[in-house]
């Protein structure tokens, strides 16, 4: 029997990605809307399913989504991309704008399928590390831009995972600084409420991310969209898989995104309990958490990956970033339902309790 | 305001895939399945979509499907692997076994989705084009093969758009004579009846790829899935996006995994009517139907692109290759119900015999 040849040398030594999503009574570790689609519009969603031709391909550019999206944001159809998730779009991004002899200007700590996509691609990866807060090292970004060679960056607002917001007007700098395309990822825009739309119109290089799988309840279907530049989009339909969208998903999006002002009380509430979440984890002696415009919390405590152990033998799964470079002794905890995050600052104040040999009463 | 750098260059001049779907009465042009899911299965299929939590993301590896799948085939789960359509799985292959400095054997006319995946990634593609007929010049490839620089090749089997199986002795000697990944194409397999699957044992080299798009009627669905060597597959892993095939198709495909066998008196139809679709082609003057294992035929005929308005204009969508390198005035028609087929045949031989300034009684 032949063998078979290896594949590409990027790949040699390349883990998967794993998003360590384990089964737990509380799912706390994948940024997920801790309610599920509300029944009134599960039941519009079922109407617009049972009339979906399995049969036939679907519309390649979802053409009806993105109207509805490009009227809510005030653009035309074509500034607006639909993908396979955010995921799909990011990876589309560095096969445009990255590849062999290109460079990708990354900030770590940041969402880790940035780089993943870029070594995937042959991209080259500059990285500007942020400061030990976790902010933006704006001055070296802006150094780092002049030397001329870059041909894209993602600026993330909200980081993922640390939580916070980019400057505005830094952005703004950026975008007056380089050509390079400024990719912002907005994914937990909803909790945020801050956006660069409004400043799509004066720059060409600009274009946003955005994603259905967090404020609106849809991880498990798959759709996220980019606001850009007509000919910026046009170079990601090039490299796009032309069915990548498919007619179930675009059913069921055209339905959340009529119906997305329902949404709003639910986004509110995690917005507060996010909030609730912070003090409490304050609280805890050692515990400090990272501010957050998100629905996740960062925080930072000693023997960060022990105590995700202990908290996942009580049921409650969140992101261990321990080990992750930048990220030394840091887990992070997706804002789930008030009972859900009740549950997990219990767990975290037993565990580390716990572990400080302090005797507490179980509660 | 700031211009945006151009893209990666080997996206210049590049146009978009367009699979030139038009609205039609009578679509013959995808190679779809003519008739939906039926009532029953639908039915099943409903009730699990109601099950699917939204608001979750989707097992990244779809375990459950590939199981079944696996099961089906007498392999290991770790010898599956689903993609969001065939089209991810040709993607990854290209990702995974392509890039600068590696190279792909095309033997056109064959599907130009592999040749436009080898361009994005920057892959070189060398062709072995096919003889006359469309049979695969089998010296050639062997020839080129023993130059020992490819790292994968494509055997499509039945070939799209032309409609023939690959040699399976060829195939053999192919396997034997390199270390390339071989990916055997059966997205039509149902239609042939032949596989390769019980190779898979013997040659590490080798990976078969098929998709729910056409025999299943799941083309709006997106779901196509992979038979490899485990080690194969674990470097498709490694490339692909983690959540590409949703949750909701994740379930539709079980149902109708499940259900498989009661598409095979749909499957008989087409098969009988595409025997009765040549017969038919054969009979119109001038029109020369080349012989198909698949769910299409394609034939050529003077003045194709003509021919093809003609068409288009009474309702009837057909693919036109016309203009495409080695398929000069050919055009593809995919079998629909016999009332579609009946349509067509009707609506080609009225254009044909118009061309030809024959009177004939319209029928």
């Amino acid at each position: 029997m032949r063998n078979v040849c290896t594949a590409a040398p990027q790949l040699a030594g390349l883990e998967p990605y794993d998003p360590k999503y384990l089964p737990a009574e509380a799912f706390l570790s994948a940024n997920e809307n801790p309610h599920d689609v509300e029944q009134d519009i599960r039941a519009e969603i079922m109407r617009e399913v049972k009339r979906v031709p399995l049969n036939r391909y679907p519309d390649p550019l979802a053409n009806d989504l993105r109207d509805m999206i490009a009227e809510a944001n005030g653009l035309d159809r074509d500034q607006v991309l639909v993908g396979n998730g955010g995921d799909e779009l990011l990876f589309n991004l560095a096969l445009a704008w990255g590849g062999p002899g290109r460079t990708f200007l990354n900030l770590p700590p940041t969402f880790s399928v940035y780089d993943a996509n870029a070594r995937l691609t042959n991209t080259t990866v500059v990285n500007v590390p942020r400061r030990e807060d976790f902010s933006i090292d704006e001055e070296a970004v802006l150094a780092r831009l002049d030397e001329g060679d870059i041909d894209f960056l993602i600026v993330t607002s909200p980081n993922n995972p640390t939580g916070e917001l980019a400057n505005e007007e830094f952005i703004l700098r950026v975008l007056d600084a380089t050509d390079a395309l400024v990719v912002v990822d907005e994914a937990y825009f909803e909790f945020s409420r801050q956006t660069m739309r409004p400043y799509l119109a004066q720059h060409k290089n600009l274009a946003i991310l955005r994603t259905f799988s967090k404020a609106f309840s849809l991880a498990g279907v798959r759709m996220g969209y980019l606001l850009a530049d007509a000919e910026v989009v046009r170079e990601f339909v090039k490299v796009r898989q032309p069915y990548s969208v498919d007619a179930v998903s675009q059913a069921i999006a055209r339905v959340v995104y009529q119906n997305r002002a329902k949404f709003e009380p639910g986004i509110r509430t995690i917005i507060e309990e996010r909030t609730r979440v912070i003090e409490g984890l304050r609280m805890i002696p050692g515990v400090k958490p990272f501010p957050s415009d998100a629905n996740y919390v960062l925080f930072h405590v000693e023997n960060a990956a022990q105590l995700w152990e202990m908290l996942y033998g009580r049921g409650i799964l969140v992101r261990d970033f321990s080990r992750a470079p930048h990220l030394k002794d840091c887990l992070r905890v997706s804002i789930g339902s008030p009972e859900e995050n009740d549950a997990f600052l219990k767990a975290l104040r037993d565990a580390v309790m716990g572990k400080c040999d302090l005797k507490v009463p179980s509660a």
